[in-house]
This record gives structure tokens, sequence and C-alpha cells, in this order.
């Protein structure tokens, strides 16, 4: 099957059988958004549930959920105000918008880095026009990514709607810290939605304007890129593509961090704990690799950054990214909200060195406070020097602000012991495309027998919307009843089950295998009377072999297959 | 303790343990948002869990999840653009926004009622001033509560984020009809974030501009209201306020029905359901009351609504809301976007009725269409007269549209035995402000000894953040790692634990019974030698019973005891 055929088929499967619909095609529809359909809405819930097993339950790191909407501060400190644009061309005449960079793509390597006067020249140079109507375009301008709207009425706040759910965790950083009781690592993960208002989205789920997301953020020490269970899977082999070139060569984790090929242990650590992730859930490895990022594609702050990517249909489309971000974060949260956002890193034994102090003008705050000088005094020194803002110190005594200038205390530099310093913490991001991962699991899952027509998901168990199809060979003589009584006994939100009653059994195993339903359950009259008298047949997906097994111990044999206990052993 | 104490007690116990945190405090902060914190989210997607149990575990209903932002025609239909407004004053000088309603509760029993006009002359009949500045009010006018935004670049569509999660539903019915096999009932649940763009919001998590909802969808035959297990509940008890007055009247579901007071069985079902729901999360069955819409107070279109009310240190706040929309949800959709949303429900006997049937004008068609006109005549009268818009109806002839108009086709009215017939499904909705269960759930667990100053959230332990604490008396001789080989075999995102080695075990058994853990594991020197080995000591939150259980059956004993067992049966 060619790959534009695999592309269209499954597409179509999705929409027939409610994985995933177009969003609002009772009003034309809008490009770049889906809803998620019955069967879909359950397999994404399904890979957010492996992706929690690994980070909530392997690694203990805590889930937080942060809200959409945010002030303009929070992505004027971010760099999305500044930064998350595209550049949009409108045609003269039928007011079309297009990305600028793709209408020159072909006369370009790397068009995406041309500035906004390189594209304008450049529709010149080609004689490039709008593709829809063959008008002149107008000249290029930079088009904010982010979804824009006011919080409250009147003079209101300008909001956004984010684009990854990282800023919300940076922003509790002082929260979080505290709830892990200011030791460092400190894990946290989210998963929600992120908005970006692409200009003209193409290439269905790949490039969504809603998406959904899965990020982790590792708060560590900047001295300590170690990961305490790195030993456990240093000798484990890994596809990557370092940008000193452009193959894929397969290593050891350990000797890509040994060689200096990925950075250091802890992000290697969770560029194979993405691997771990991505292949439990069905991804190919034969289709997986770790390219990192070119020296001119990184953020500027980024130490290190990978991505993991997969072949479909598309190409190599990258799904997940996974970074050192360094100090950056933070440090701009900090600076943009004047709030110390560190670590206090304790030595092993205290150290002498030179630190600087506030210290306070006994002379002058004497005559000015009286008999307050002293508790002035005490409050003053009590403080740090990066406390000091415009020249000031704001002290709190008994509830009332008394803000004081430099005439009252300087900062000295003294030795003395200390028992440790403030760090801020570096952050290691695996960040997941919900979206791209679900559409990916299912292109790999996808097998289609061309000859027979026949179509068979073939979706690991775990990540399955349904796991079992119950089926009475016919809707009477009581096997309706029987196959009713196991339905019930059955399912449940961990065990979704499906009825079905009509057509040939034939169809019914069909209509499961499309979908992906791991096991098939059918009670037929042996299951009423004679030496089978109690038993059912349970049928496998993949193997199509069927045994016959006793109908009161259906939930628990399911709860085992679905737990990894091999069909064979039944 | 007075009310507001449990309510600041409780508020700065969410904040301080990671329950919920006032979203944006790094910037100063936003109005009526909130973040999960980590105990906050486990409890919050606890809470999910449970509905999804009873939704789409005992009911069988089916998930979806569709988009947050929609563009402007979704909400034209369903009359948010032109309904969902509160009204506005601004203050002439320092520019603060009011409700208006709210200025002058005091001389009103019901000021939601007043026009603007009438808002304006109760500013000036009762001197009504800026009540932050003293300073002259503005004109009253409308606010609409939606968060707008735009979609996509240039002349862009208006997009909303939605104020509630049933559109999607509604704007899928198609889709989920199809994949229902076109049957009814229909029951469609969906989860997530809804906006409402408020003036100035306060109460705390009552009162959200982003807030998370649990909404159920069932579409029904209107000429079959009953549903299939009503029998099951309908001798239970349920406490009603029925808009006849303003007493509580606790009667049988049943009779509810047969008295008339709740207008059909499947609506009291979902009611009694309400009930179930609410008090298997630990809602205090005392504090709880289902309140009739006065008939001013319901929608026009509602045939019947019902909110679910429990006492709070608010007052009676609404938490739920259950209602029977009748047809007007599809009914708008229909009309909006000109396309039919109905059931076709098959009669039990074909019946001889009067339809309207489109007819082919032969004698138009042969001239002009020629060879093509009998194909032309088939297709034609293959529709029916509702596809007919402005007077013309399209044809689709091997993929090209013919469009024809009243020339060619009359609409006759005929006899004939047909088989069944459309009808435009009502619908029941149940829907859940799930940030406002979550409070009243904590509110309804917050005990709090003066005395002793302990505070223990009696949560259940199917709502509980953290299931258990795992604690090694001292962090030395082998303890901490018995502690932490129980812990890594517990720890699931299913069976949250929590390792918590310092302090005293008293502080430790505190910690946990503030965040509502229903029980707490010690390692002590028993566990490693003497009669005692291998047994550890486990806990119980609200009796603080203790037992030794042996170590190895940790993880299945925790396991019975969230599935039910008594402490007693250890």
């Amino acid at each position: 099957m060619s790959k534009e055929a695999i592309n269209a088929d499954l597409l179509s499967l999705c929409k027939r059988r409610g994985f995933v619909w177009p969003s609002f095609e009772l009003y034309g529809g809008v490009a770049g958004m889906y809803d998620y359909g019955p069967l879909g809405s359950n397999m994404r819930n399904n890979i957010v549930e492996v992706w929690r097993d690994i980070y909530r339950g392997r690694e203990g790191f805590i889930e937080i959920d942060s809200e959409t909407v945010n002030p303009r501060e929070v992505f004027k400190a971010s760099g999305h105000v500044d930064e998350f644009a595209d550049l949009v061309t409108y045609c003269g005449e039928c007011e079309s918008a297009f990305r600028a960079d793709h209408l020159v793509k072909e006369f370009f390597d790397n068009p995406d880095v041309l500035s906004p006067k390189e594209l304008d020249d450049a529709f010149v140079k080609h004689e490039i026009k709008c593709p829809e109507c063959g008008g002149k375009l107008g000249q290029v301008e930079e088009f904010n990514l982010m979804f824009k709207t006011a919080i409250g009425p009147g003079s209101s706040r300008v909001g956004y709607l984010r684009p990854e759910t990282a800023q919300g965790i940076f922003v509790n950083y002082l929260n979080l810290y505290r709830y892990n009781r200011e030791k460092l690592p400190l894990g946290v993960i989210q998963t929600g939605r992120g908005y970006r208002n692409e200009i003209a989205p193409r290439q269905g789920m790949i490039r969504m304007r809603e998406f959904n997301m899965m990020e982790v953020e590792l708060f560590v020490d900047p001295d300590d890129k170690d990961w305490i269970r790195f030993r456990e899977i240093e000798n484990d082999l890994i596809a990557l593509v370092p940008n000193t070139g452009t193959d894929t060569v397969t290593m050891t984790v350990g000797e890509a961090v040994e060689k200096g090929i990925i950075a250091n242990r802890v992000l290697a650590y969770f560029v194979y704990t993405t691997q771990q992730f991505l292949t439990r859930l069905g991804i190919d490895p034969e289709r997986l690799r770790f390219r990192q990022h070119l020296n001119d594609e990184m953020a500027h702050y980024a130490m290190d950054c990978w991505d993991a990517e997969v072949l479909l249909s598309y190409g190599w489309i990258e799904i997940t990214g996974i970074a050192d971000r360094g100090c950056w974060d933070l440090s701009r949260h900090a600076e943009f909200s004047g709030t110390e956002l560190t670590h206090f890193k304790k030595f092993d034994e205290p150290r002498e060195m030179e630190v600087d102090k506030v210290k306070a003008k006994h002379k002058a705050l004497g005559p000015k406070f009286k008999e307050k000088a002293k508790t002035i005094a005490e409050a003053m020194e009590a403080k740090r020097p990066s406390d000091i803002k415009d020249g000031k110190l704001t002290l709190d005594l008994d509830g009332e602000d008394v803000i004081l200038d430099g005439e009252f205390f300087e900062v000295v530099r003294i030795r003395e012991k200390v028992s440790g310093e403030r760090v801020v913490p570096h952050v290691i991001e695996p960040s997941h495309g919900l979206d791209r991962i679900f559409y990916s699991v299912l292109e790999h899952s996808f097998k289609h027998d061309e000859k027979e027509d026949y179509t068979v998901l073939r979706l690991v168990p775990d990540v399955a919307p349904i796991k079992v199809g119950i089926f009475p060979l016919m809707e009477k003589d009581g096997l309706d009843d029987l196959a009713t009584d196991i339905y019930k006994r059955v399912h449940s939100p961990c065990m979704e089950a499906y009825y079905d009653g009509s057509g040939t059994i034939g169809k019914r195993y069909a209509r499961m295998d499309e979908v992906g339903t791991p096991w098939c359950i059918t009670v037929d009259y042996e299951s009423l009377e004679g030496p089978n008298k109690g038993t059912v047949t349970i049928r496998e997906r993949d193997t199509t072999a069927q045994k016959r097994i006793p109908s009161d111990s259906v939930p628990d044999i399911l709860r085992s297959l679905l737990s990894g206990m091999s069909f064979e052993a039944l």
C-alpha cells in the first residue's frame, strides 16, 4: 500500500469508527481541529495512563493541572509574546493567508530561517503568486501564534491560551518546591490542552490548532546531572542521529554519554525513557529514532535537545522533544516577577566564603526611628542583597510595610561560614505531543490485507480502546442473556467491553479487529448444554487462535491477559 | 467552628498542602483562577473516575472529548452569543468593573432580573457609588461572559472558549448517533474545561473563570421517558424542594414521579443517580438536597430542572444541575446548520400515513436532460422535502452537483405505508461542576478538633489523593530499606503512596490525616526480628486502630481495603 493510501484509509477508519472526527463539520469545519470520538477518547486516556505509570508510578513524580488562559506577563517572561510567531502573507485579492516560508520551499533548503525582507524578495525573484487565485501577495509580516483574549471586562488584562503546559509548572515552582520539602530532584508532570493559532494547518492530526500535551519538567541540581536509575539502562541500545551528521547510529545509552553525544546522564536517561514509553505504546522501534537538534535549530538557551521522530506516511515526524533547558525558564520568571526561584543547596560541611550581606547603618536609623531602630536593624539584616529593589528594602513590621532607602543600609562583603548556597535549578524536559503519538500508534498498528480487504489494528492491549467484544452466537435461546451477564460483569472504564449481537460472527470479529480489540468472547449453544456447558470461546486478535474457558472466569482471565499473561498460557 | 473559619482554614490547608493554589501568584494573581496541585490533581482525577464508573461502567454511556475553542456559529445556535451575559457598570473614576446587580442586592430580593435601565435608576435612588473609590458609576451595560478570540490570521473567524462542554456533544450528534448504530437511548459524557469570563469573581472555587465540568447528555425518544433500571431505585428516598414551596420533602423516587413532582422517570432516575454519585464521593447526605428550578428561573425550553445543592460555608450552593432540555439543543443546531438532527423511529407495524414526497415533473425533465432524465428523476424522488433549500434541490450525479429548481419537481401529499418516523430526540442533562464538587467534598470531609488543634480530612478512600503513607520508624538499620521496598511495590497512579521518614511517627500520622490518607504503614524494629518478624503495622485514619500484617501482603491488603473490605476484617 502506498503511504498516501495508508493515511487516507486510516483517517477514513478513524472517522467511520469513532476515533477522531474533524471538528464542527456541522458548521463547515475548522482546519486543524479534531474531536476525539468514543474510541479515540478511550485510547487517548489509555496512552496518558501509560505515561502516568512511568512518570508518577516508576519515577515518583508529582502531577499538577494549571490554567489554560494565562495573563500576558507569563508569556512575556517565557518569550512567547516576542518570539512565538510565523511569517504570514495575505493575497491582495482573495485575502487568503499563507505561511510565507511554505510558498518558497522549493527554492530554499531551510526557508524558515528567512527574514520577512528576504521572503518578499524571493516572491519577486521567483514570481510567486497566490496559490488560490493567482493574485499578488502582500508584504510578509509576523503573526503571533498564540490565541489572544481578554480576562475580565473593561480595561481588562490581556490573556493568551497557553502554547504549552510547561509554563504552568514553572510559575508554580515555589509551591512545588515547598511541596517537595525543598529538595531536588523535583519531577513534575502535566497533561492538558495547548494552543497554536496556525496560519493554515494541514497534515491532519500532526498540526493542530488545539492539541494535547504530556509534559514533564524535572528540576535538577545544575552540578549533579546524574540519575539514580541510570545504571539500570546504561547498557541498553538506542538509535541516535547526532547533529554532527545525518546518519543513524545505534549505541548503548552509556556510550552516548561517555562519547559526549548526549550532554549528560539525566538527559540520556529520559531520552531512553521516551524510547521505552513509545515502544510500550506500540510504536515500531524500527521506525523510531532520536535526532539531535542542529546547533542553529536549538533554542539559544538549550544545553542539548533531542527529538523522538517516527516514520509515518508524512515522513519522519517529531512526536516528543527531550531537552536540557538549563536555568532559562526559572531565570526568566525570576527576572520578570522579581522573585527568587532557587534551590538552597546544603554543603556537606559548612564552608568559609565571601558573601554579600545587608548591614544596617545604625547612625542613620537611630535618630529617625528611635526605639524602633533596633527592631528595624534586625529585620533589615535578615534580608538578602537580592531583596533590594530599585535601591530600596521593604520590611514587614507587624503587618505594616516600612520602605527604606540606601541611607539606612549598605551591602558589605564579608567572610563567614556558610552552610550552603542558592542555585537556580536546571530543567530537563521530555515534552510529548499526545495527538501525534496517538496518530503514530494508529499508523504503526494498522495492518491492511489488500487481497482480503481486511483491516486489523494491532494495538497493544493497554492502549486498545475496547478490550473485549462479547457476542451471543444468536440473540435468542438465552445466549443473549448469558452474553449480557458476562458483559455486565466485565465492563468497566478499565476493561471497556462491547456487546455485539448483530451480523455473522465473522462480521463481528472483523468489526472488532478493525478497531484493535485484542480479545473476543462468544457464547454459543455449547455454553448452555453438553460437555462444554458453562464455557465460552475466547479468541485472540493477532493469531485468531480460539480456546474455550469457563464463563465464570472471564473477568479474571481478561484481567490476567491485560496484565501481560500470554494467550498460550490459558 | 464558624463557617468563615472553616472556609479560611480549609483554603489555607489546600494551599499549604498542595490541593489548590491561586493561579499566577508570581505575577500578582488573577481572580477566579486556581491551579490544582499534586494532591488536588490526584483527587480531582479520582472524582472523575467515580463518575466514569457510574456513567461509562454501569450505564454503558460513551465518552468523547471535543475542542474548547469553538467558532461563533456554535454559540449563535446555542444562544450564548445573545444571552450569556451579566450586567456591568464601570466606575467613572477608578475604572473598576462591578456586577451591577450585586451593588443593589440589599434593596431587591431578586436583583438579577433587573434591566440595565432599572439598575441605573436604582443607583440614583439608593445613591450607590463605586465601592472602591466612591466615584460615580457609569451606565449599566451587557457584558458577554464568553472569552472571545480569533481563529487563524487576517480576516479571521471569531471564536469563543466554550462556556460548557455540552455543545461539543450536540454538534457531534450525527457522528454519535451513527456510532450508536442509529439507536436510542444514546448516552454521551464529556469532562473538560469550561470558561466564563466573570466580571468580578469571588467565593473561591465556587465561581471560577476557568472551571472543570463533567457533563452527561442523554438523547432519548421523546415519547419514551422511562429508564430500564428505574425499578431498581424507585423505592429509594430522595430529599426534594419542589418549586411549589420552599420546604424540603423526603419521598421515594417513585412517588416523586407519580405525584408529578419530577417530570418523568428518566429525569428522576438521573436525579437519583446524582445523589448516589455525590454521596459516594463523601458528600454528607444531610447537607444535600435537590431543588427544582422556579418557573421564572428555568430556561424557557427546559421541561423540568433540578439543582443538586449542598450546604457549605457559603450557604446552599448548586453543584450539579439535572435538566430535561426537551428538543431545544438539537432543534436549534438543526435550524442554524440546515442539517436534520433526528432519530428514525421504527413503528412496531408499518402504518398508513399521509406523507409529503418529492415528485419529479417528467414533462419538464425530459426535454432538458434527455437520456439522463430518468436517472435524475429517481435521484430526485429519493430526496425528502426537507432537502429542498431555497426552493432548490441539489443532486449528486456521479460526483457532479446538479441543482434543480421548482420547475422540475413538486411536493405532493400522499397516503402510504411507512415503517417509521423521524423524531427529534429529547435531551436529559446531568451537568456537574467538578471544582465545586471537589471543594464540597473537602468541606464535608473536614474535621477540626479545636482543643487538640488537629485536622483530619475524612475523605473516602476512592477519592483520597494519597492512599497510603509508608514510614520507617527510623531512617536507619534497614528500616528505611524495607519501607522503600514496600513503597516501590505499592506505589502506582491507582495506589498513590507517600514515603515519609522525617519527624516523629505522630507528626507523620498527623501530616497524612490532614490530607485524608486512609491508611499508614509503619516499619519498626519488630519488622526485622523477633516473633513479629516480617510484619508491619497498618493504621486506619478514622479509628486510629492499628494491626500487624505481613509485609509481603501489603499490596494485596491495600487493594482489598480500597475495594471496600473493612479494616476489622483484616
